[in-house]
């Protein structure tokens, strides 16, 4: 049998178990500290997300991703983590993104998982080992800022769900 | 006499003295290694920015900001400088950005800086220690993803030009 998960809206609370929730280009931003800067002109929101990168002698790196727009239904054939540093990706210009996270220990099943959307151009950053499916934007342009470890050590672990089992995601926009 | 600053193009080459840029949602990423991942499905440019937030205990932090879209052409009042730490502001739309440094030490003239202007949502990642215009968009919405330095020091420095002695940057857009 096919287990096939609702995607949940991406916030901050929901999110909260799993890591951090940047807001996007026309969203609110939730949490933070609000300051007035460059004599009125601007305003920040500072301490979104918690990079988390130096473990075993790591840094933080900053790059592009651009990643293959999908359309739903989704099958999830694998999540990774890493258990090393946290991981963000902010969409550049509004992209649908497609979270899905995975909660305990592999083996996992569809009861593990849960599924989230941001619509509002919204971006991720998942805490330290947070299993999650691999970067799935579902329109738009899909090129996101990244922040995340460089390092020595082995900073991916990936669980596959066996053919048969993978959980469906539906999507409904 | 007021000093008449001409803006050149925002480019990799062009900025290097003064620190990273880093390629919008339209524009071809430079530098960086290019690979392939998640099977094939996303493209990864590494390693674009130099983040260097640890002098004195300092941490990395990831923030939101938002300002005030000017029009030209703009006055310089002022330069600052985080002598403690890198400063990336990175558009969540697109925004058209100038970007104003300076070489050198104070106090300074128009002759010290170098006006650029990225048109194609590029962002700017200044090396500790460059001195630079408080953030400066012309146009569209005006949200950045800012990856700057918290923690202990003093890492904010200005210099303010006298009054008759503002150099203006004209914006040909």
């Amino acid at each position: 049998m096919t287990h096939v998960l609702q995607p949940e809206p991406l916030t901050v609370e929901a999110f909260a178990p799993f890591g951090d929730v940047v807001a996007g280009a026309s969203a609110l931003p939730g949490g933070g500290n609000v300051q007035a800067i460059n004599a009125g002109t601007a305003k920040r929101y500072d301490d979104l997300a918690q990079v988390d990168t130096t473990d075993q002698g790591g840094r933080t790196m900053v790059s592009l991703c651009d990643a293959v727009v999908r359309v739903g239904p989704i099958e999830i054939d694998l999540v990774e983590r890493h258990p090393l540093g946290s991981q963000l990706f902010m969409p550049l210009s509004g992209t649908t993104l497609l979270v899905v996270v995975a909660a305990g220990d592999p083996p996992f099943t569809a009861a593990n998982l849960r599924a989230f959307i941001s619509t509002d151009g919204s971006g991720v950053n998942y805490r330290k080992g947070t299993w999650h499916m691999p970067l799935c934007p579902l329109g738009g342009e899909a090129r996101f800022l990244v922040v995340d470890r460089d390092g020595p050590g082995d900073n991916c672990e990936e669980f596959h769900f066996p053919d048969g089992e993978r959980p469906l995601v539906e999507i409904r926009l």
